[in-house]
């Protein structure tokens, strides 16, 4: 199916996420109709203007039997009203994926509102964040070389799998596959644990008495560090909260690590310290080698 | 005398942050000679190549009865011998200056090993740094509308502290003045906290089962949160160190943070959750357009 392209795609939530990913398939010539569905009037007719999208609705389960394809680009917290609005008006074949961050709760989910639709339903993660949002920030190429991390369910059958894989690749992403568990325990790790540091240092800093004349002297260093405590609030507090299990575990991990470098300092252990720093550090420049090699930026 | 120029500057450390001092004060016509010190001739040779020096030497001791400016460029934990190296050797009216990181150590040095000179040593901080180093990262421009905190001793003359005020502004950069206590306050909240808790949290990353599947996931957020973690782990270690009471401190007060808001994903406490992000947020997007407002990038 998704060789010749798919027919109609509909895409809910028409953001940075949504709508890169349509303007990325039109390019490509894999997609004959787009219908973007959302809550915000104007930004739909920003989205039809600027072309990421060919027709707009605010009424997904209306147009849910003309899709061939479509993709979730919601909050998470809005996805099990967006799935229940669709439960038996989809086609039989019709393939649904999402670009939540998070993929356990996605799963429970789509096994929650689509029972019967299991074996189409494709939970995806497009590893491709920013502070930008709204139909104006939709780019061609902001998938180019991105990761797109497919958690499949059990039932998922295997060319619905495929289906999605083929877009996301048409995009110029490279897929990649695990189990929703995996996938959040990897992410706790690597982006929602920092996320939640970068607030808990930033709202440290807010918080006390000199505060003003601390950002007065704050410069690159922190700039960079600090740049996701800029993130959404109520998206990160969902993501916090629907990852909440693996995400306290690498809360732990992080305070016996920052305990430990904590004693080397009361202690003036300058080998200890050295160690830690230099063990961080390598495996820090080592890391960004492969990320720049790889042609991430 | 800075009005006019200074014939001789002495710039021990021919880095970054000498080298480009050196270089900006030679395009603003403010120094007539530049004598570079260094431990590595490789390096002193490639600074003179470049024109970042006029003359190189490896022992102070020797050239510093003609210097009027020294600058000691060099890590905090070399500053003691060197200061000594130059104790006795000095013009009466040479004024030494330093570009440290932390400013009570560097006061106290001064106090043990120049203890006749006092009144013509500044303690200063010029807040630009960067991962690279060596005399080949040396250019013009680095400190423009940076800033540089200088710490006056209570012995230091006004012209002294005055005269490498007038130096840095002539490197483009914006003077303060605070007590070397104060500095060390500020910068362990700003500096000091966040490199720690970088290089806490990838050494965490990097001693998990799975982290090389974690790096492999981990995009431009990670990358921003961790840059700091590629700095110098022997200078992080001294400058942890020579801040140690200021930086515990610092590191109680975040893990009270932390842990208060490890409470509120423990409890799915999603006011509180969104509470705490806001804050974080808004104070983040504040400071940034403050940063961004003067000029700084």
């Amino acid at each position: 199916m998704v060789q010749q392209g798919i027919a109609t795609l509909v895409v809910v939530g028409v953001g940075l996420i949504g709508g890169s990913f349509a303007l990325s398939l039109k390019r490509a010539g894999l997609v004959g109709h787009v219908i973007g569905v959302g809550r915000t009037r104007d930004n739909l007719l920003r989205a039809l203007e600027l072309g990421v999208v060919d027709e707009i609705s605010q009424d997904l389960a209306a147009v849910a039997p003309r899709a061939d394809v479509v993709l979730l680009a919601s909050p998470v917290g809005q996805m099990g009203r967006l799935m229940q609005s669709m439960a038996g008006k989809l086609p039989a074949h019709a393939i649904v994926t999402d670009a939540g961050s998070t993929k356990s709760d996605v799963a429970a989910l789509f096994r929650q509102f689509l029972p019967d639709h299991l074996p189409r339903c494709v939970p995806a993660h497009p590893i491709a964040g920013s502070e930008l949002s709204g139909a104006a920030a939709a780019q061609y190429g902001l998938y180019e070389k991105r990761k797109v991390v497919l958690t499949p369910l059990p039932e998922t059958e295997e060319d619905a799998c495929e289906g999605i894989a083929a877009l996301w690749r048409a995009c110029g992403a490279v897929i990649h596959r695990m189990s929703p568990a995996e996938h959040d325990a990897v992410f706790a790790t690597v982006s929602h644990l920092p996320h939640l540091l970068a607030f808990a240092y930033v709202g440290m800093v807010a918080g006390k008495d000199d505060a003003q004349r601390c950002f007065d002297f704050a410069a690159t260093g922190f700039r960079d560090f600090t740049r996701i405590a800029g993130g959404h609030p109520e998206m990160w507090r969902d993501i916090s909260l629907a990852n909440r299990e693996a995400l306290l575990v690498e809360l732990e991990r992080f305070r016996q690590q920052l305990d430990t470098i904590t004693q080397q300092v009361r202690d003036s252990n300058e080998a200890g310290l050295a160690d830690s720093f230099d063990k961080a550090r390598a495996a820090r420049v080592a890391w960004h080698q492969k990320f720049l090699r790889e042609g991430q930026t």
